[in-house]
Formats: C-alpha cells, sequence, structure tokens
C-alpha cells in the first residue's frame, strides 16, 4: 500500500484533508440527485425504473465506500476522486507537496 | 394449499385469467412509474435517493414474482391482487363462479 510519508498530518492538514473530501461528496452526491431528477422526467417503462434501480445501487454502494477518511488509504483515495472529477486538485492546497504530487501522478494513470 | 376445483381452465377461462393478470400488471407498474416520477420531483437529500432505492428493490423483487401466471395458486394470487386493488373482480368475469367466490372472500380477509 502507498502510504504518504508522515504518519500522521497536522491539525491543519487533517482539516484541509477532511473538508476536501466533503467538498468531494457534496459534488458527486449533487450531480447524482440532478441526474435521478432528470432520468425521472423520463421514465415511461418498467424497464426504465430497473436501470434507475441498478444506478442507485451502484451508486449507494459505491459512495458509501469511498468517503470515509482513512489516513492510511487518502493518497489512493483521493487519487480516484480526481480522475473521477469529484475532487481537484486545487481543493488540496496546503497538504504537503509530495502528497499532492503522488496523488496528482496516480489520477492520471 | 387452496386449489381451484378442476385441473385446467378451459382454453377461454384461461385467456380470461391471463388477461386480468396482464390488466393488474398494467395497472401496478403504471402506478409505480406515476409514484416515482412524482416523487423525484422533490429529490433534494441523499437520503431520499435511498428511500426511492429501497422502494424499488421491494417493489422489484415483489413485481418479479406476483404476475407468473400459475394455476395451482392462482386463487391466492389472483386475490392478493383484488386485496391491493390492482384486480377488479369484473376483471375476472366468466370465469367459474366458485373460483371467483374464493377469490373474493380471501381478498376481503
Amino acid at each position: 500500500m502507498l502510504e504518504v510519508s508522515k504518519n500522521q498530518f497536522s491539525v491543519m492538514e487533517e482539516k484541509i484533508a477532511k473538508q476536501a473530501l466533503q467538498k468531494a461528496y457534496e459534488r458527486e452526491t449533487s450531480a447524482l440527485i440532478a441526474n435521478v431528477r432528470d432520468r425521472a422526467h423520463s421514465l415511461t417503462e418498467l424497464e426504465d425504473l430497473w436501470h434507475l434501480h441498478d444506478l442507485l445501487s451502484t451508486k449507494r454502494y459505491d459512495i458509501d465506500g469511498k468517503y470515509t477518511y482513512n489516513f492510511s488509504t487518502l493518497v489512493f483515495d483521493f487519487a480516484r476522486l480526481v480522475k473521477e472529477g469529484w475532487l481537484h486538485l486545487g481543493d488540496l492546497q496546503g497538504l504537503p507537496s509530495e502528497i499532492l504530487s503522488k496523488i496528482s501522478a496516480i489520477a492520471r494513470m
């Protein structure tokens, strides 16, 4: 597992990381709510409902898992969110530069 | 298990039963689609989405199971649909009167 280079963030760094995670969470959940509202307008067949159900099943499982703050997996977790577009590197300003570099590099893979 | 008194419907009776089942299916699924479209307008929180997901999970399981034509469980299946309001006794006119009586009696329990 690729861990960050210190065992712990400073109080300020942890605050930045948690706020960034919260921002990403709000972006993804707002987008999902908007998406479901849009799809609902064009629901006409039962199959459309079951496709919506499949989407919600996937997203629920996904969102439940990936927004838990975990220092030991933070570089990977954040890189994934950057890759998906929910987290921006600018949200992470104030974190140690070696961590930002790792997140950025993994997100581009 | 409460079975109908003959081993088989006539061709015409089976047609009536299957058409009634189809009508009930269309009523329930149309109502569900309308319900989801209505709920979608007021989706604002992630919790609302997960409540919608729970509803769809329950309904999908429920609907998948109860609209299979099965002669041996038909009296109970139809009584349940009458009780839930998706099937009307009038849809079943032409079926043997003892079957209609049983369906009607069970639906009132």
